[in-house]
């Protein structure tokens, strides 16, 4: 791959429309924050949202997308069927997807992972998500942990064994949960990373903004050869 | 669990009555073949086929059944969604789901997976299932491989990497392929077998037994704790 | 394997005998205890101890034991390299091995993993560890998690990445620990299994027990094939 | 990390000096045919050799390495404890290791391992290497496999299970081998490669060069936090 990845944030983009609260922390949209921040790191940058045709999700714009990054919460159920298979395959065939907070109830993440990926929740609590594996790209220049303001999630996370586990995050309320997730599925690389609740200012947290452009570069594609499927010849 | 698990057959049940080669080889169907001989075992053993009302698989059945197996090559499709999801529901849950050949492509594997499941394959071939995990429980018993005459499977299986890998297969032809493959999603178990060919008699061959009771018994469910999941208060 | 396992529990015990603190929780010493309750279980148990000839794990008792106990802290460079060796080689060879607390720095342990097995730690603390694998065998009737007052042992913790992942731990003084972890060497199963600090009285708590009695079934050898190594002539 | 890695290629060097068939295929010693492509990529490359001072790895050394390759067949034990405990420390503090061939029976890779690394072998056999993982780094720029004539390894391979697995070879004399393996162990990253027998001239082989070169780039430490273990007094 020449040059950084090509990066598209998709968002929801409903509560930062809605809720005052949400305005005043994110007045651009959540994925507007990520962009800007994102962009100043020297990465080719676009959004989209739910709102827009084809949930601004475009063949076109898939084709040209090397990470695509998601931040879903009360609408899941208003992206089409169309449009995550679309993701999905392209996600199989390579493309980098970093699900973010409460992403994990998307329709494209529950079809990636081929589980309920459920888990429990509490507004307002303090979140310390340690680094597990330190050597890890997506850890590189971090401390020892990060600490936020955030909602609490909480263990048991029905999702599969991740491939790599890279923060496990403790709670004040008393509970655990792993926070940052590695897949490899096909051809493509899946992060989860937990943080991000919309009335929380996770994503002006530059440890957060580090963990997420650390994953970008983690998740770009590196393309191998293509896979030969169906009927084959004999080699011997 | 008291007792031995409480099998269930599912079986496509279409080649068997269709085409003579296949009932020369299970005259009583492939989940006849295989209800004999995990009978014989002593597991208490029910088929099920597509052609029956909700493919056999009522909730009654599935609420009684402990460890599924799964058959299926030329009807995937004609397999309701509604069914697809009952089962993926109880695999989460924890019956254990054991996926024999040509099922790599049903639609309850894809959906548990999340990838296309695709290979290579071409019929009449050597196969050899070499041991790669000499002391799983699916293996015990066996000698060092298992040889057969089979269709051929061939890498890249569009697979996530398995928890435990239990076989991989050298074919006459020239391939290889990861045969023996062990999931948990959910509270479920699941095992991926790759042989049984319905023109090559596979499921009589004794040691082939043996790994699916092993799989049997290795998938059977360990109830743990009800997961709770959703809005909690905090503990400290 | 006929019946239940042969379980041989070793312990260092030096605290037990000099400290009066730990005298008065464990007045047979943690080997004594733990005996107690897997007897108690239905076990056939035995136990051995540092100050015995050959620390008590002569080649007649590791070939009569099916899973082996280890808990150690202050006399682990006291343990002999061949009786490491001969440990290790067993374990490769299908003895189970269940490592206790501080045991994550004994010889065998480290030998294991090939790691440094290091971790932060503190005294007096409140543990919780969250089932994070609720369909897990070593979890098998458990609630949602066990609750103990503790020595911390906090992350990051360098083992290998676990094959299975069962406990994480929360504690009151904000750190976390991934507590109970899975893994297959050779032939063996390996637990670890963080509670058991001599100062705290966990190995009577039921749940404690519990998981101990569970992951000994886990653990107990399954005899497959013995592999065969070295030269070997071509099957084709 | 600026810039690309720092290589350093250890090798035994004995074959190549004392058997004329191999001093014809390596007339620089492997680890000079090896160093050549390496640096020829634009690598920063050097070597180091058995009969050195300290097998040529000295904290000088090993300090400006990022990533070692190490080839040893015939005079393992001829390396020094001291040598292989430095080596051992740096991988756990990040410096990448790439295991070759008869190297799996070296005193770093066992220590590593914390197994046997035993294996089946015989001369003079065809390998036809499988990709298995398509979109793996390692695997980047090459087509569905590499056939090489090569000395065969047969499974069981007594490794622990790998955290990716790339390759899978098929032997024409009937054995399969997991011949691309990806470990973390503490910051580092271990691959073990399997080609490379001394008499075959498998490190000309183009697609083989190119196997290790986008290894020593996968290797490459990521510098993170360094960890922090010993007594820590609470946060909370």
């Amino acid at each position: 791959m020449a040059g950084e990845p090509r990066v598209t944030i998709w968002n929801e983009y409903r509560h930062e429309k809605n809720d005052e609260n949400v305005v005043e922390i994110y007045p651009e949209g959540i994925h507007g924050a990520l962009a800007a921040m994102l962009k100043e790191a020297g990465f080719r940058v676009r959004t989209a949202i739910l709102d827009e045709p084809e949930h601004g999700l475009t063949d076109e714009v898939l084709n040209t997308t090397d990470v695509l990054l998601w931040w879903g919460h009360m609408a899941h159920d208003e992206v089409s069927d169309e449009t995550v298979d679309r993701v999905h395959e392209r996600v199989l065939g390579g493309m980098g997807l970093i699900v973010l907070h409460s992403g994990h109830f998307s329709k494209i993440f529950k079809a990636l992972m081929g589980t309920t990926c459920d888990l429990k929740w509490r507004h307002d609590d303090t979140e310390r998500l340690w680094v597990i594996a330190p050597g890890h790209p997506i850890a590189e220049g971090l401390g020892e942990y990060i600490e936020l303001e955030e909602e609490m999630y909480g263990e048991p996370f029905e999702v599969p064994q991740p491939d790599e586990l890279v923060f496990v995050s403790w709670f004040g309320g008393g509970e655990v949960f792993r926070s940052g997730l590695c897949y490899r599925r096909g051809r493509g690389r899946i992060f989860y990373f937990r943080p991000g609740h919309e009335e929380n200012p996770s994503y002006h947290n530059p440890d957060v903004q580090l963990v997420i452009r650390n994953a970008v570069r983690w998740a770009a594609p590196t393309p191998g050869a293509t896979p030969v499927y169906g009927h084959a010849e004999p080699i011997e």
